[in-house]
């Protein structure tokens, strides 16, 4: 499925960003068919800071979890792979076995640190990442492997990017996420003519939220990722929560503006669970 | 803190939901200074029901995460404590161990059910729940324990109530924390009323939200807790932010209506991160 | 694989107990083609007692490592499910998914007690443990359903035996496991002769280990767990060696009976490693 | 404790390896008062190799099984510190949390190879592997500190590793570990004689075993580790023990050779359990 969309599609298409089960649940009920299990999001969600602080078996129980909640196909954020190219074949295998459908591997190093903060980001040899690559790929086919692209982000510029995505596609990428941080879709869409879709192009705007998607499809992008948009939902949502309830010692003023205790059991399916008992739960 | 705050101070004073880092974050950054490990909101952020699904172990995961993140008092939810006396104290060990300041036992039987939801739920013997209070506090006697009881909710009267409150005080608990799912708060001011602050009661107005918290004070009431107003809100926030945007395939409309990936590595402390690699970090 | 051992053989064959990855392998590496991730082996080896203090999720956890670094079908014993039909499920469709053959559900209450430990273990109500087999059934058909019958430990008879047994069969049990801990096979035999092999019996012949397995064989047994000798084998080894060198202050005297660190390495694929390196990793 | 057996006391003490919460209560039980959670082992026992297979957090959890289950002070090896200074210092930060007593971290790179495998393992740089040393005593100033220099086993020679120590010593490590895997002992010798002591040395006498305790004594080392006997011991009796059951077909032969089961419940207080059933579980 996740492979179809991204693939073989000639459609644009979205993933969603999710960072624990509820979080997934709710996209799915919004309407999207596939999410994807963003780092920094998880991390936040954690406490941690997007610098590889949470472990590589943390994310992966967070990762099912989304799985299971949603059963939907899911994109994992895999950062470079926690390590060399054997913790990255680790992780795949690992994801693969947890029902992930695809992973992305950035070509950094480790630890990593969040794209968007700071601006001496090293990047890793193109033959050492394309190792991490081949190897990956080794043991997890059917996993949808996608080479996320970090040249841009280190000011190396738009040659060594598309050097780069030509190696990577020869390392068995099934997709190349190309990433920016500028606040305008120009450098994007200047990789995507220059690449020419050899490989499906996988964007993350988080930036330049402004391009309209049809910019996107014109230029034959195949997927489009809503990175991080839902944890910062919750975040906004819980900090005036949060500071009302502090300031008015009490939850009146705000009950109306939260979602219901009914609601909340309605989206977790409680009803299921009140049909099993009646089918299986014999009480004496 | 957890204990003077309960058990020694005069004053009504509030806790504040958290189901992971994050929430934990943001409610300290609130002002906080207490906060409420929820049973049902760490289901519902893990994707699962209230209903026992969630182990105890994942449980404890959760409650560390949120400890670390905030380093302020957490009292946990643990439920009845996962079966039997040597579970309960099994988690009460493990909740002090990995930084937990009080938890709260509740005189049902595994696996639970929301107190919200269903009609039936059965209590548990009062000698064997006494069991369960005395068995956690010989193993973790700096706990702040707080006996919950669930009689009202039972629909089983307010003697039985009063009664319960007195052998689980004999049994050990440090405070009494009083259930009910009834939409005004009489129900709650009877039961202080008669039990007379023997030991510290603390309420959880969810349903009750209209009454003021003067009413409490007034009482006597040693504690409020707001339990699920955290994750409520960051449902309501993400369900209109997940549908708009799958509606609107775009991030535009939304945009200034989340927190800003500044405000969340403010939240985040990444710049704490910044100044301990110039202070640490030699590059070569 | 399990399923076709298990109930379409003619065949006696065999399960070999293992509680952690490196167990699984020494087993693996033995000739064993089927696993048992032993309820009692894995809470010793995690410092627990067999009494339900693990949870079901650090259960799961182990079980993964079990399957990952064996890739041998591996049949859990899941105790009575950790709790009631829904936990059941959860754990049944969780082990699924972790990459697990099969689980057994025993009709015992939670928390359990281990078998040999203790004599009144109460049975659980024949309805509602019914109850649990059809939700686990139906949430994980490909997983290996064998129900674990204790009514000959709790002292209910054979007649108690052949009656539950045909209640699982109805509730979807792919087998019977039936339990004793008389040190002669005769109960077991006996249960056998009865039960007519209406579905395969497998037995755990712990107490009764005098007892040649032709017995079985002749009896129409389909299989035979070893059920916790591995880690009784290890337990063994370690407490002479450590007794040993602690007496010594030295290691001179153990080093000839212990494992050599090349067996180690040897044992865990370090060659693997080294040859994936030569292809996977360029250093820079 | 385990500061001042390391730091404090003049006469040599000894630490026993222990790689899950059994094999640390079975070193206990021999008579050893500080336990050292090898890395090696503690891969092994999970089915992984010694590489950084295991993530932080998996170490991490079983410490804290080794920590409950003997209550005894533990020394952890923490490799390199799982990336840079950032993940050192969590590492130890929740090293702390979870009860243990030390850490060694050692000069590597991430990911590590273990230091009896392969020939060409990078040393860190100096100044960086001391921001590590100095992230790490920052956050966790209870634990004790010890700097392990793969100097040696590197082929770097005596003066780097001298040079090393003094660097270690000024960052705030409170011990050295001094790692080589030549099969005589002279070469650590030969260093704590040009070290002189300005900090307490700790070796692992795992190669030279044939060294009588005597002359590290006589040399003034200050604390010597039984780096992975135990576990070598364990795979010596289940390879045993599994070979044989595989071949007879039984347990008949090997019954008087592996610890009982009434050995193992006293081995994990069952009876602590029965006592404390009959205090506080009120059956009804």
């Amino acid at each position: 499925m996740l492979r179809a969309q991204i693939c073989c599609s000639r459609n644009l298409s979205f993933l969603m960003e999710a960072h624990d089960g509820l979080s997934g649940t709710i996209a799915k009920r919004a309407g999207f068919k596939c999410l994807w299990a963003s780092g920094l999001s998880i991390a936040c969600s954690l406490g941690y800071r997007d610098a590889n602080e949470a472990s590589w078996s943390q994310l992966v129980d967070v990762v099912e979890r989304i799985v299971v909640s949603t059963e939907l196909p899911v994109l994992v954020d895999g950062d470079g792979g926690f390590g060399n190219f054997n913790n990255a074949r680790l992780l795949a295998r690992t994801l693969r076995q947890r029902g992930a459908a695809g992973v992305t591997l950035e070509d950094s190093c480790f630890p990593k640190m969040n794209s968007f903060v700071g601006e001496r980001h090293p990047l890793a040899d193109i033959d050492e990442f394309s190792g991490r690559l081949r190897a990956e790929d080794t043991v997890a086919e059917d996993l949808v492997l996608v080479a996320r692209i970090e040249a841009l982000i280190g000011g190396h510029g738009m040659d060594e990017a598309i050097l780069r995505a030509h190696a990577y596609a020869d390392a068995g990428a099934d997709a190349i996420l190309i990433y920016s941080r500028k606040s305008t879709a120009d450098e994007r869409l200047s990789f995507v003519s220059a690449w020419q879709n050899r490989l499906p192009v996988v964007i993350v705007p988080t930036k330049y939220y402004r391009t309209p998607v049809s910019a996107y499809r014109d230029a034959g992008v195949s997927e489009v990722i809503w990175a991080n948009h839902s944890v910062r939902a919750a975040i906004a949502g819980m900090r005036q929560v949060c500071g009302r309830i502090f300031g008015e010692e009490g939850v009146g003023g705000i009950e109306q503006h939260i979602t219901t205790l009914d609601e909340v059991f309605e989206l977790l399916s409680y009803d299921e669970l009140a049909r099993a008992e009646a089918r299986y739960l014999h009480r004496h």
